[in-house]
């Protein structure tokens, strides 16, 4: 029988809030619903367009979208359980709002009629939500369904970029849902850039002053780093990178840029007496403060802004280039490979061998201290390749961020380089990859300890007594990692020396089929 | 050298919040700190009187510090880590709060001053605590340090209990903290009740009126039980515990109280036409809204107060024994054991096998809707124990509370009765558990899937397409519970008859030792 369009019911809200989604490029949900989501998880066989993964801890879901949006610059969507399933989730939504990464943040309520009672799952969604997202809506009105999911995506895409937090009643999911205004989608702004800014910059790199150059959000892109490399050819200016970039290029010959350092004494040392240039960077600050030490890492009158994060840092740079008629770089070095000896594992060893091993275009999830900043100083080396770190620094986010990068780029290989006390916290990820079968590489860091406390103890002027000594310690019992890879589904290898790490990380790379885990015992 | 105090340096402001907490009684904390918490780490150490208990996870520490809490009734406190800590501590701090579990809430921050240059890991804290504290501080002054702890803790004490959430700059925890006003620690308040209120039970009682008596909180204590059944078997009232009791007595010849049924179809027919007389217990309202069906259970004039939540609803039902010369109840039977026959692994099985098991004063922490009624329901034969149940809904507190419940009680045998998909949230706790050496006893009903999901979507007249059902599975890999355990240093069984997991509950209460896992294989 023919069916006549005019006579087809009106689909539910859910349908609509999906259909709005994917008209608007979210093809993707990372998911851990409840009771309250159930409309909206019917729907996703519904909606064409729009793939489901379940999480087993919100964290999981949240940081797979924060992993996704940084590598294909538009939202994923995520889908989470009332208050207390949003609270799961927001530590890595508080590292998405750092990165300044596209989601759209799709939160179940009780039906609107049920919230007055007070029921045990109630709670006040919207503080929770405020201080992680950049927009924050909960449907008031069925026929508004349509509209408030578009602009919730709109505000994820608005510069600079962020979480959008929809909160969707359930009984506005599961009615029909008629006379919306299907206003069309809007396509994602496109960065631009002030080309005056361009010209004081310009100024100060004539003045005669020293210049550094720091480089965060889309001047970290390959066009970025490219033209900040010809420009501190020609100038002698210092280049700097953001010390936890959203994501960054690196390897296949683009310039070395250094990390802005983590502790402020080597930062302030770095920038000292120079004009600061602020290329796609905040004004940089000490991650933590410390008596006695400023808490802003250049002054105030140090900093001229060549663009804002959000901004065409890349474009204004190449502009820049462009105006100081900076040559192009010279051809690009080929890669090297470092040569490891035989011997321990040790930080810098993991770095030079995870470098050499790196296959073109490889993503690297990098989270915890311990082995992240000696392979960043050895990737350079690399194969051209993709760093995403810890932006916010609420731990447990390398892993999954690493699973949504695996989920938005299926034809590049996937890193996780992390800390074990750091996995702990989304460790659940394991499962989602094992049962997505991605191919994403964990190298995890086992050094049995908070590293990062015992050195801030030591800061502190602490002598740790034995509490304090035992709350950074992770001996005892210490992780079985092969056995938590296997309680999720994942394999797992076992490297002490560089040898069996470096046979290790050939074993990984012809496992294609699924996640596979390499603990890291190191010396 | 004799030592003169005179000439002490002024404790540091670390040193005076724990001293402060601990002349309230405070003696565990919880710990995931971080570098904003060193010096409350460092004194640990100096102050006597507290053990630190270090969580992997956020959410592990705030369930600990909730079972804890519910079998002390006095406050564990926590200490977390910023913002995004606090964030993974929130679903379980809700659940507290639905419990009216006192807590002492700390959470370090950045120092005050460094807090407005808005470095990473700087957030909204007081926007993210709100929602589940009864009470918030952020400490403004050193010489407040003091105070505000008492302030916090006395809060958390008042009726009926809460969270009380103290957020203290690390700059405040570094330094000298002189010149507190050190105010004695107050004693928790005793609970009363209201004698008139009685009378007007009474009244009801009398009228010749249905009366169903719904009890929660304190009403739940041996006495309170002791006491309703007294009126029980004098009016013909009918007795209900509340669905979801923070704590319950159970067992060891107790009145066998029935829960109020969880779906609202049942527990409206079980409420029907008549006095619902509230002794510790809120208003029935649904757990979730339905179309169609009311979300108060009872109509607001079926309703008559006895005792609210937090007043002493024990005394006021023996007050009312007394009243209508209720006879003591006949001599307790003794406890019974259920003959269950070989066979297949049902829920039913379980929680008659695990009702058999239980030793005398054992307290069972109870997740998870597959085996918690069933179980429920058999123990009122089993000896005296302690039930703890999941009170506001955010799944992952069954593993948590349990862990607290064991560090409050040593000398009590302490089991988790858990569904497999919300075991997943806080699995963390087995590492704490192995460490603190507890002999938790672990019973995981993996029947690979979310249940309560499969059933929530047939509520919904939802036929679920292929990406629908795969959001309820978890057999794709399924979890190896035993192997999971091994990650975190605890010995597992498997039980996939009746007859084994009778042996793996005779084994399990011989190993005293540390925690131990058994997974029931559901048929």
């Amino acid at each position: 029988m023919p069916t006549n369009s005019a006579l087809q019911p009106s689909p539910s809200g859910a349908v609509v809030v999906l259909q709005a989604a994917v008209a608007s490029g979210v093809s993707v949900c990372f998911a851990n619903p409840g009771t309250t989501e159930m409309p909206l998880v019917g729907a996703l066989d519904q909606v064409q367009g729009i793939r489901a993964i379940l999480g087993l801890f919100e964290g999981v879901c949240t940081g797979a979208a924060d992993g996704y949006g940084r590598m294909l610059g538009r939202p994923a969507s995520t889908l989470l359980h009332l208050g207390p399933g949003l609270a799961n989730g927001l530590a890595n939504l508080h590292n998405a709002r750092r990165a300044r990464t596209s989601i759209l943040n799709i939160v179940g309520d009780h039906a609107s009629w049920h919230l007055k009672y007070d029921a045990p799952l109630t709670s006040d969604i919207e503080s929770l939500a405020r201080p992680v997202s950049a927009w924050y809506r909960s449907v008031a009105r069925a026929e508004h369904l349509w509209q408030d999911t578009l602009d919730g995506i709109h505000a994820a895409f608005a510069a600079p970029g962020g979480v959008a937090t929809l909160v969707v009643p359930v009984d506005f999911q599961q009615r029909a849902a008629p006379d919306q205004l299907r206003a069309d989608a809007l396509p994602a702004p496109a960065p631009a850039f002030d080309e005056a800014r361009v010209g004081e910059v310009e100024d100060a790199l004539k003045s005669g002053r020293a210049v550094v150059l720091l480089l965060g959000d889309r001047a970290l892109s390959e066009r970025g780093q490219l033209a900040a490399g010809r420009i501190a050819a020609t100038t002698g200016a210092r280049l700097f990178s953001e010390t936890f970039p959203a994501r960054t290029e690196r390897g296949g010959g683009l310039p070395d840029i250094d990390r802005l350092p983590y502790f402020p004494e080597a930062a302030i040392a770095g920038l000292k007496d120079a004009v600061v240039v602020l290329a796609g960077a905040l004004a940089p600050v000490a991650y933590f403060g410390y008596e006695g030490l400023p808490s802003e890492l250049a002054s105030v009158d140090q900093l001229v802004t060549l663009a804002l994060p959000g901004e065409a840092a890349d474009l204004a740079l190449e502009r820049l280039a462009e105006r100081l008629n900076a040559p192009p770089l010279p051809t690009l070095p080929a890669t090297a490979l470092y040569s490891v000896p035989d011997g321990p594992l040790t930080p810098q060893a993991i770095g030079r061998l995870l470098s050499n091993a790196l296959p073109p275009e490889a993503i690297v999830s990098v989270e915890g201290g311990t082995c992240g900043y000696p392979f960043v100083t050895a990737s350079a080396r690399a194969a051209h390749h993709t760093i995403l770190t810890n932006t916010g620094g609420a731990i447990g986010q390398g892993l999954p961020v690493a699973l949504g990068a695996a989920v938005a780029c299926p034809e590049r290989r996937v890193f996780a380089l992390q800390s074990d006390g750091s996995a702990q916290y989304t460790i659940q990820a394991l499962w989602t990859m094992a049962r997505e079968r991605l191919p994403v590489v964990m190298l995890i860091a086992s050094n049995r300890r908070y590293g990062i406390l015992q050195t801030e103890l030591g800061r502190n002027g602490i002598e740790p007594g034995q509490q304090a000594r035992r709350l950074t310690l992770l001996d005892d019992p210490p992780f079985d990692w092969p056995a938590l890879a296997q309680g999720y589904g994942v394999p797992a290898l076992i490297a002490s020396t560089t040898e069996e790490l470096r046979r290790a990380l050939t074993q990984a790379l012809q496992h294609t089929d699924g996640p596979l885990l390499i603990e890291m015992r190191l010396a």
